[in-house]
């Protein structure tokens, strides 16, 4: 039997992921010493209530409600809270005294994340967050380090498991929003309050920290463009599957010139769009994530699987985990994060796309005449459009795809369309990606 | 201007991807240096001949066709030559003089991997290989470090290009393997000698080294069963499709118990294989390649791109060479590869898989009872099993699915259907998987 020296790991947090990292901790135990060469020890849980119910079966004793202690004889310490604080103190706090980091809390990162690197370089410390981003996706590791030689251009990602899902289901049973988000709550898939998700703001979070990572630059996540899908009705849903496309919502990084100054600069933005069913992303389904990375030289990549669960994510903690601790087996500095390329974060308006528009018209002559103009006078090119005549009404709906303009010509464009005499209602405006 | 440190790069090959390796560390050389902390200096390139055609235009007097004296001066060292020997002599070479290596060659690792891991570890010397499989997408380093907190169960994958590009493309056209080979060809997918990629030797090779990764155990190129697509034909594509199934070449690592003594074991095979179309798998087209990995706390995750390709495949060798400089600045030895869990690589009638079996019998009264009396006193279980009857000939094709058995009790079925007097031949045997 070898000895194996000890790797002192604190957990903060024991809710869904914390606690299936205890317990995997626990049960692989030999396996993982095996595979590092020194053990994993779990001296300590700190949580609010030590007598919560846990998702696993853990011994009483591990529990502390005192993290600041824990934390002081710790090497990793594994932050598995969520929220800002005192998440953000506490992994200070550890950083500071020496400790190592894992963390999957994307809420911290996104508004901290400099902070909470400039604090671990100037000490050496590690700090790893491969399970903030995707769940159980390795997709921090690959752009970190795989793709550290090459250059990202784009990063599409369905990044939020709720949205998929509740997109999925109209897509698939012709649902409304409202009974899709309900079956998702009642499956377990949305939360009580689901505004982080549908409004897009968790996909904003997990946008900052892909877009920081690819682009090698800090990107606040105030500056993400974001739109959730509180908007997308069961109609639009079915006027896209009619033309082939499906309506994901997409975190999007994209390196791109400011169209002002030719400056090079980034856009990350978060919306509903149109992907065409032929894109990989398309065949994402459910309530799983996936990343659609294209880089210079290696072309499209995707990293797809859950993007949620407490043993999923487990997974992603626990490879930090292990590569935290080959390092302190075998010496060394951790790797640090570089935003030494700082370039500009460009707003939502310097970004090229295609729009699908859907109007209500008056159905009289000239109204298609008006309409080609007024998109003519805004540069922005007409690629298709479908007209069909509702006899009754005396309304025709117009389907109308742009060529690829930007962003601000085509927002001025349907701002116009709306305030035209002949429209009646501009019913649907949604971006193109991935084509 | 910062004035960084060099690190010296020895490249040994200028081939497809080394030609594309020596234009992107001098196309990107500051850009690299800013990430690393360190400049990647490309001190020469050794080849056989000097004058030869390359891919990219590389100033004349980096190259040498003295390898072993190129080698002495190198901090890294990146084979990209192909083939056993000198690449194996010279790599071993490289790693006593104290340098690191990156290789991209799947045929030496699977010939030679415990040797040179071993080499490597007992200097403290990297020894990576991103590019060796799966081309530009990053899988070695999510197995070796992002799941090494969790337990690889089954990988499944699409390996190798060419073979991937010619089902595909009987899939989508109706073609047979020798008009799709012959497209392949034409397009530059199918060498000329196309016998190790359809032979299904490449991805025999790949297999080995995602297995032992995976299984952290050592798994010798002779112990992979593996079966090419030279037998596979359009009517057998053809009536997959009907049953909602793709014909794709895989290559499968999975961990099972041996089926005699209980005792942990692995199974590495390659063979052409049924897929559910609704599987991730059955959607990469083209030459490109995926991953599927099924691990115990991630569950699935799928790694897609292109798995050839000279920019393609040099993406992940400059990844793997960024992050060895970077060791080299903040210090620290290598990672090795841990073949501790040593456990037994298991025969191909170890498995237990299922069947879809075509036959042409006599249509006479009382073969199906004869047929369904083989499957049982083979215990084999029938799934599902379809009748057509052609009237001209006298004759019945019946297509038989079977339920999970062991490959064995299967094997032994076809065997005996083959020599039954009512079966006037077996036309097609497929192995159903990822369902």
């Amino acid at each position: 039997m070898i000895e194996y020296r000890s790797i002192r790991v604190a957990l903060l947090g024991a809710g869904s992921v914390g606690s299936q990292v205890a317990r995997l901790l626990l049960e692989h135990a030999d396996e993982l010493a095996a595979r590092i060469g020194a053990k994993l020890e779990l001296v300590g849980i700190a949580v609010r209530d030590v007598d919560a119910k846990r998702d696993a079966d853990l011994p009483r004793e591990l529990f502390t409600t005192d993290a600041e202690t824990l934390i002081l004889g710790a090497d990793v310490v594994v932050e598995l809270m969520g929220g800002l604080e005192p998440a953000r103190t506490l992994v200070l706090q550890a950083i500071a005294s020496g400790a190592d980091v894992v963390t999957g809390n994307k809420a911290l990162l996104a508004a901290h994340g400099p902070e909470l690197f400039a604090a671990a370089e100037q000490v050496g410390a590690q700090l790893s967050y491969e399970a903030a981003v995707g769940g159980a996706i390795p997709i921090i590791r690959p752009l970190r380090e795989s793709l550290a030689g090459d250059r990202v251009d784009r990063i599409l990602g369905i990044v939020n498991g709720t949205t998929n899902f509740i997109l999925d289901r109209m897509d698939s049973t012709g649902a409304s929003l409202e009974d899709a988000l309900a079956t998702a709550t009642e499956l377990g898939y949305a939360e009580a309050d689901p505004t982080a998700d549908i409004g897009g703001y968790d996909a904003a979070q997990k946008a900052t920290i892909l877009a920081s990572l690819a682009f090698h630059t800090s990107v606040p996540v105030e500056a993400v463009h974001r739109e959730g899908i509180t908007g997308v009705t069961a109609e639009q849903i079915a006027s896209a599957q009619r033309a082939g496309y499906v309506v994901k919502l997409l975190a999007i990084c994209e390196r791109l010139a400011d169209p002002d100054t030719g400056d090079e600069g980034v856009s990350v933005r978060v919306y509903p769009a149109l992907v065409p069913r032929t894109h990989p992303l398309a065949a994402v389904r459910g309530a799983n994530n996936a990343v659609f990375v294209e880089a210079a030289a290696a072309g499209p990549l995707m990293f797809y699987g859950a993007g949620a669960g407490g043993v999923q994510t487990a997974s992603a903690v626990l490879g930090d985990l292990v590569a935290i601790a080959r390092r302190h087996v075998v010496g060394g500095p951790g790797t640090s994060e570089s935003t030494h390329a700082d370039v500009a974060v460009l707003p939502i308006g310097s970004i090229t796309t295609r729009y699908a528009i859907t109007l209500e018209v008056e159905d009289e002559p000239g109204v298609l005449a008006k309409i080609a103009k007024l998109f003519s006078e805004h540069g922005v090119s007409v690629e298709q459009l479908q007209q069909t005549v509702d006899e009754g009404s005396g309304r025709a709906t117009l389907v109308i795809g742009t060529h690829e303009a930007r962003e601000q010509a085509l927002a001025d464009t349907v701002a116009a369309l709306a305030a035209h005499p002949v429209v009646a209602s501009v019913a649907s405006v949604l971006r193109v990606e991935g084509s």
